[in-house]
């Protein structure tokens, strides 16, 4: 929910929008003079929904977060009555602004499990603080431009439309998901709030109740008609798709079609492919070609795949709950780690330690690097310490990030970028922040790139993210130092 | 997000929250001449979860929003812009306010498909409005509520800590995530936000964090119990939870038992079943019978119910994800569909009609009725036409909503009390609204009076949702009518 601060009022920006447990440490942390520079990472272990890709979205409403966060001397006064906080910290809280660097990846960014898609360079009590708004907003942007883009793609990249509104997760929710949405390759929403917010083009049908209340469906429709002649879409099922809705559009229709209109209809129950067909046949007969079917009712990636593969005639999908919620997974499974800690004024790395390998996190401050062939498509992810970047030109070793016997030699690139750049220093933004137009746009442009093998709904290829050696030597140190 | 408006600033109150198509409606209707008195019902048509009972939440948001919805001058200069919108229209929204009757049942009521939740009597293209922000509302708020129903309930009514905000849909789900989850059962949040705005207690224990920027575990925890002496929850998994974890935490135990104080521990992986029976076993040796075993880590009803009834020594749940967002089920089907309309001055039942019977809307305006034994246990609720109540004493007609041969006649009941009352009049809230203890209170008891076998997990008994006889015969005639 990019937010207007100042229209929210001052709720969105309260540095009580946190775990009760992240002010008690940081009090801890300050108590106890512990509160040096750290950095901490945040990625994530699995793709969700089974996937080969994620994208990345929230990042400007995180910043945004992360700038306006303080205490209002409401917040402390309500802290103070707890009775688990002292003076002091509360004293310190009054001016409270976030000092920290982040470094990100872009907006938009497809992302793998395992890379550091944000990091956050600051005080201790400062970066504790920040966790839970910063996963909030990450886990769930990047939940629904991931569905989102599921399903762009399993439409082959047709028009989706973003239409979540009344199953979203409140109004926020609702206008966070129109955001991710449209990021993830939504091409427009019927979230008016969030037309008028982010500039996202707002699409809209009609009801069954409007069809309802008039007293035939063939005045229903020529009433709209009348009113929106500019591409009507008639919703065609209220009584009878076939013997009555398909027939009352295309003769309203006919009408619209000699003033010059498009017009078109959409499916909003039973069966689509077969209902789509029939329709389509209707309208070509009637000479309407160009005329539009749409539709809707719990659609989500793997319904329109199956009708896309299946040559169903539909122009225009209209995606609700699956969108904006995840559908059958609701959350993000994006982390915040401490990779690295001052010990005697120097940063240095840390990892937590797992029995199972998998879980070991990444010790040290680190670069993603994407390999390139050619062309724009990426090859593989390569994790660096920040100090140790790809020698250009050279064949590259990329270890696997738990398996140790598992490595390969990169030899046939075209090129490799870094991925992470400074957004925010001391606190402030400093880097121009992409429209979302070119957010998404990057979105788009990303999945088109990657390989088809890592975009199969069901049992995508693994796009291999590995460690850089001198990280390889690292980690291994480190873990054998605790064994 | 029970929302302070003031503070909000115009974001949560503006007309804008909706569906495009629902202002493309509302000036159709107004341009039309359709501006007349309807009836909506908001009702679901199964349960979510594959449960046996959904907790109805988000009442008070409705009538807040609802009470507030307006359009500010940016609102409809921008609608204007869209170039879909007449002037007489636009010029309409300026004085904007909803002047519709709400009843309903009372927030925190178990409620089961078919029967309506709310009504909403107004002019027809305000109710139309209202659709997307009220659905949104209620479907998210009774989403969690029922979650955190099912969660509380297979932890025998025990000790529930809400913890998700990191994976809640953005800071504004989290609240609304927060408070719903309190209704459904939570004793406690760690979103902090949301102890200010409701009033819940807020709770919180440590991170792997902080234990990681200590030198030891033994320092880590003895530092946190210095500043934490009340009520201390030692994170016992960052290193090795039995070899390492629990014995730090005994021998920071004992010193804060010397002191007068309880502490306990918290496990976050690993086999939550075998860890707390080893943890619990040497607690006792040490000599701390009376130290709290608390647990997280992905958990749901199920995982929840299995360890309860292995007989698993845990005091206290943490749930997150799950809780916050419904899991695997991500929404709440919760629709609003015409019920009456006004024809010829008179409001007269409308109903959808539907090739697939279950899918046949209820007409007219109506009133929902639970019966009760001779104690406060319902047996199951009679929807009737709100001018054709039941009679009291007598045996009732209870039909099948949807098949024409299943009925019963109910003979032995104590009472039976209408569950739909006058909750908004004219746009203003015409009752006494309860406070969200009362509301939760309200929902517990319910939750306790329920027969347990509407409350298994799996296959749960299917409570019953009938229909009064006058109202049968209405459907029934109206039914045929269209055929």
């Amino acid at each position: 929910m990019t937010v207007d601060f100042e229209a929210s009022g001052g709720l969105r920006s309260s540095g009580l929008l946190t775990d009760l447990y992240e002010l008690t440490m940081m009090q801890g942390y300050q108590h106890f003079g512990k509160d040096e520079p750290v950095v901490f990472d945040v990625f994530f272990r699995t793709q969700p929904f089974k996937g080969g890709y994620s994208v990345f979205a929230g990042l400007e409403d995180v910043l945004a977060l992360l700038s306006n966060l303080g205490f209002t001397d409401g917040d402390i006064a309500w802290l103070s009555e707890l009775g688990i906080f002292r003076d002091e910290f509360l004293k310190g809280l009054e001016g409270f602004k976030f000092q920290g660097d982040v470094y990100s990846m872009p907006e938009g960014s497809m992302v793998f499990p395992g890379e550091p898609i944000m990091r956050i360079h600051a005080p201790l009590s400062q970066a504790q603080l920040m966790e839970t708004i910063v996963l909030n907003t990450v886990n769930f942007q990047s939940l629904v431009a991931t569905k989102a883009a599921r399903i762009f793609n399993a439409s082959r990249q047709g028009s989706v439309l973003e239409m979540g509104m009344r199953r979203a997760q409140g109004p926020d929710g609702a206008l966070s998901a129109s955001r991710a949405s449209y990021i993830g390759g939504a091409s427009g929403t019927s979230n008016t709030y969030a037309g008028k917010l982010f500039g996202i083009p707002v699409r809209g049908t009609m009801a069954h109740s409007w069809v309802m209340t008039f007293d035939t469906e063939y005045e229903a429709f020529e009433r709209y008609a009348e009113l929106y002649p500019d591409g009507c879409i008639f919703l065609v099922d209220t009584y009878d798709t076939l013997r009555s809705g398909i027939e009352n559009a295309i003769a309203v229709g006919a009408t619209l079609a000699d003033g010059g209109h498009n017009f078109g209809i959409r499916l909003d129950s039973g069966d689509l492919y077969y209902l789509s067909m029939k329709c389509r046949k209707r309208l070509d007969e009637a000479g309407f070609p160009d005329a539009k079917i749409a539709v809707s009712n719990e659609l989500d990636e793997r319904v329109i795949h199956q009708l896309v593969s299946d040559g169903a005639p539909i122009d225009l999908w209209g995606v609700g709950t699956h969108m904006v919620t995840g559908g059958d997974q609701a959350s993000f499974p994006g982390v915040y780690k401490l990779s690295a800690r001052t010990v005697r004024g120097t940063l240095e790395p840390v990892m937590k330690v797992s029995d199972t390998p998998e879980k070991a996190s990444n010790p040290g401050i680190k670069q993603v690097y994407r390999f390139y062939d050619e062309g724009d498509e990426p090859l593989a992810d390569l994790i660096c310490l920040e100090d140790h970047p790809p020698d250009r030109g050279e064949p590259i070793e990329f270890y696997h990030p738990s398996s140790d016997r598992q490595h390969f030699t990169m030899q046939n690139y075209g090129r490799f970028e870094p991925l992470l750049s400074k957004v925010m220093e001391n606190g402030t933004i400093c880097t121009r922040l992409p429209s979302l137009p070119e957010i998404r746009e990057h979105a788009v442009a990303e999945l088109r790139h990657l390989d088809t093998t890592y975009k199969r709904i069901i049992n995508p290829h693994i796009y291999k993210v590995s460690l850089a050696s001198s990280l390889k030597q690292l980690k291994t140190e480190m873990q054998e130092r605790v064994r």
